[in-house]
């Protein structure tokens, strides 16, 4: 056993680590819903490998040094231009940061704004890595009740008045405005503007995580919280693990130029690889729309066929929206459905799904299942399905 | 300005930022030795474009899903069969987890081990990045007198009896014993072998940082602290920037199982770019001694033409000792040389160096300085190096 190390009394273990999976987030089954991973086939490995090629050749030697901070300046006016472009964002490249990952800007960000027993608003149910972060920060998570478009503004206006009354001030809300995860909802323009008023109204600055809004089937695309807000309350963030490779880890915040610093100073050491950004960058400045056209095209016909497989196998046992982009379906089971305990007995037999609990920020919430298509063949997506079916009825639990 | 964002108590803010560079780390001026970058025409562009096209036609459509969260296994088992191979250390793969570059790891390590106030020990002069993030987590610093063959055993049993005595116990020692920056030294075995004992005597805790083993010009390995540690009271980082490219930013370190969770719980979401990872393992698997051989053979080149450099244009106003590896030279000026103050007016005529106050846990150091001669042509280097001096003659330093 170690000796002599000595930590706790320190920063880092105030806060009890979460348990995380000592492997590689990979399929383990032949029906494996669990994890909104892309499809391999549909890697632009060619497109790469000739990106980065070039992008040696133009500034390869540059790598012999260290990168800027914030990351590679082309990459951010790239980033820059993207966002004005589709998420109606004006914005100064400075601004950005760049992360590895959208999850390492997710732990900075609340490493920056959260304090133990903090209390800090997310949707009902919202992405299982930030809900870790938030309690390994010890952050009290408060679920504000969502429909088809998100947050609620009048249930989070109660919420809001309800804390006030405990003389607790929410620190922020957490959202994932555009294609929800794990639900798929979709805030409309006018939903986005009640949502941003209530949030003035009680001076509760906003965490908007917009990691799935390239990735739309139907509809137009929507400004982003951080373009709708003129009060300087939005931090953003975003990533290229859904429109390139999650195994590229590379993603980035925005942030209001007062918060610029203190993000840089935590964000100390932990400069995302030069070399990745460049193989992105080359690939994306020419490609990027094609390529997007290409994965929403794949994604936006399994998740038809993942939606009309599960009408087919569940009929009107389980309520699921049908979703404009993203990467999963949401399905909710009659409250005494348990799709948590059964998971291990269908692992066995092949089958994985994400469960209510996982994403759920308050009580265990058992009745629901989120299923990932984007890497599934339609074949397996369509099969996987009614299996599950089959396996849950088999188990009585519907 | 930024509105609601109240951040004031946050875990994160409880120390104060330092400041950082908001500039890339490349050469500024025309003899800038200020950097230990590496040599940009000896980057293996070519190379690194073949072994990635292997790695992704071996791997890549694995970039789907997510990496390890320790990193990539093969990389780690090949981290494990490199650190037995050169510095007879037997440690099992599962103890090595992957980092954006060793600063990373450094900024982990010294998050979960430091509190606010804790006394730490670095040698007398030290990696300005390590002091940096040391401060940012509010560690009092004491510098343990070296020679060069590193921290003197002696000295350091009397610090920490000195310690013992105000009912201080330091909390590690953090020491690059291998080419240790910004000196030069290089821990002998005997003298490693003291270090050692007298750490265990006092029951301190070590942290090596080994990044610049690679770089050995003449001479032995010798076996690194960890290796000759049997009470795993070592932590361990390693890097390849200094073998590869900065640019990459990828690192390692090596922690006793004890500590792994720990580790991985504060590391959570920052995974380095497994893109960057495959790129790397497959260039190194196959060209690792024969690249090391080419860079260190340039260096050793461009140390000689440095050093003989320091000896023509200084003479015996410096003392600078003739290191067996690494990528600078320590330069020592008599005590009231103030190289500190004259560097913006050097670096308007076109030169820059590492001043001691950077290197200095403790007081400012202003007669000291490092020349990193790595990137520079050896005529770059000589000519550097005599314009140096005259400047600082006609400044009337020396």
């Amino acid at each position: 056993l170690s000796n002599n190390f000595d930590f706790s009394r320190s920063i880092a273990n105030n806060i009890p680590p979460v348990p995380i999976s000592g492997r590689a987030v990979v399929p383990r089954v032949k029906y494996d819903f669990t994890t909104a991973f892309l499809d391999p086939s549909s890697l632009p490995i060619e497109g790469l490998n000739l990106a980065l090629k070039t992008a040696l050749e133009d500034e390869g030697q540059d790598l012999a040094y260290y990168p800027h901070p914030q990351g590679h300046p082309k990459m951010r006016e790239f980033i820059t231009d993207k966002l004005k472009l589709e998420r109606s964002m004006e914005i100064d490249p400075d601004q950005v940061i760049l992360t590895t990952g959208s999850g390492q800007a997710v732990a900075r960000v609340i490493e920056l704004l959260t304090n133990p027993n903090d209390t800090v608003i997310t949707e009902e149910f919202s992405y299982q890595g930030t809900l870790n972060i938030l309690r390994r920060y010890g952050a009290k998570l408060v679920g504000a009740p969502m429909d088809r478009e998100g947050i609620i503004p009048e249930a989070l206006d109660k919420i809001l008045h309800r804390l006030h009354k405990t003389a607790t001030k929410a620190k922020y809300i957490y959202t994932i405005p555009t294609f929800q995860n794990p639900t798929g909802a979709d805030m409309s323009l006018e939903r986005r503007k009640s949502f941003l008023q209530i949030a003035r109204n009680h001076n509760i600055p906003i965490f908007e995580d917009d990691c799935y809004a390239d990735l739309r089937f139907t509809g137009e695309n929507t400004p982003s919280l951080y373009a709708l807000d003129d009060t300087n309350s939005v931090v953003y963030c975003g990533s290229f693990s859904k429109i390139l490779a999650p195994g590229m880890r590379l993603g980035f915040m925005v942030v209001p130029k007062g918060l610029v610093e203190n993000i840089k100073a935590i964000h100390l050491g932990a400069t995302p690889s030069q070399f990745a950004i460049l193989a992105t960058l080359y690939f994306l400045k020419d490609h990027l729309s094609e390529h997007v056209q290409k994965l929403t095209t794949i994604f936006h016909s399994r998740k038809d066929t993942a939606f009309g497989a599960v009408g087919e196998a569940f009929g009107n046992i389980v309520k699921c929206d049908n979703p404009d982009g993203g990467l999963y379906l949401w399905l909710e089971f009659p409250p005494n459905c348990d799709l948590a305990s059964i998971l291990p007995k269908a692992r066995e037999y092949g089958m994985s799904w994400g469960t209510g609990a996982g994403f759920s920020p308050g009580q265990d919430r058992k009745n629901y299942m989120r299923l990932c298509y984007g890497h599934l063949e339609p074949s397996i997506i369509r099969d996987g399905i009614h299996q599950i079916a089959d396996f849950l009825r088999q188990e009585q639990i519907i």
